[in-house]
């Protein structure tokens, strides 16, 4: 089954792709969603939404897992990145069912084995776990494969936890 | 000309519409877009971005004003209220050019002429504005027709202030 992973942002917004049968996964695709700094904040929100939702018609994903938020200090950018966040569930949420949520010690937990794993020892376990002889830049790509691997390794693949 | 003034939330998302001349106003609807406390969040926000733009529609707006956060304390209510911000004003922004965001101390301002005003003061102040015999219920409402008369005070009806 193919899985869509997305690490949420404003500036850059992480998205992942891979196939998989719960057990071992294929890179399909990853790349970033970026918005100018120089645009106002609606139309850069009007860009993710369309954006969002001509990448989820192009994949065609079975499932949809996207990274919940992990609050920092700086209350501008976690406003931003909110905004951005809820404009991506609601782009996804229009296209399947098929969307899941998980927090980041979640999805370190899912992908290396440890909820305190640091950054770079995700994305080396990214790279071996879909065989890549270099890790997928930039970080916002690799966290997004990490989330869509994070679902592939829940045992939700059946699909009986939808939006959860 | 008619506005079209937002209150943004997850769980109660209140608006109002207003014509206006920029110092006359006539109130022409206002109300609430809620989505229940049970319903998982994708879908409430799926249901904002659908919701809204049936509205906007619906009202045909010459221009849409949107009150900006203010970060209370509890981090849960900030994210959801950002998260649905952020899908209002995707919503909005695929609508129309003429979007207008406003702190609360400017909506105060523009409304009451201070900007510490207390809610009981703006609402009384919107219904003494709007020639109502009593307050517009629930507060979200009130709230969304002030900033739709903080917007017809703010001198920028020309429209040469877009998305500012």
């Amino acid at each position: 089954m193919i899985i869509l992973g997305f690490d949420p942002g404003l500036a850059t917004l992480g998205y992942g792709v891979i196939d998989t049968d719960g057990y071992s996964h294929r890179l399909l695709d990853y790349g970033v969603i970026s918005t100018p700094a120089g645009m106002r904040t609606p139309i850069r929100l009007r860009s993710i939404y369309n954006d969002v939702s001509w990448l989820i018609d192009k994949v065609k994903p079975d499932a949809i897992a996207v990274e919940e938020l992990f609050f920092n200090q700086n209350v501008t950018t976690a406003i931003n990145v909110a905004q951005a966040r809820g404009v991506l569930l609601a782009a996804c949420s229009c296209k399947t069912d098929e969307l899941y949520e998980y927090t980041p010690l979640q999805v370190k937990q899912a992908v290396v084995g440890y909820g305190r794993a640091e950054k770079k020892q995700i994305q080396t376990m990214v790279s071996s776990l879909l065989r890549l002889k270099e890790i997928p830049k930039p970080d916002d790509a690799a966290d997004a494969l990490a989330v869509a691997i994070c679902h592939a390794h829940s045992g939700r693949l059946g699909g009986s936890f939808k939006i959860k």
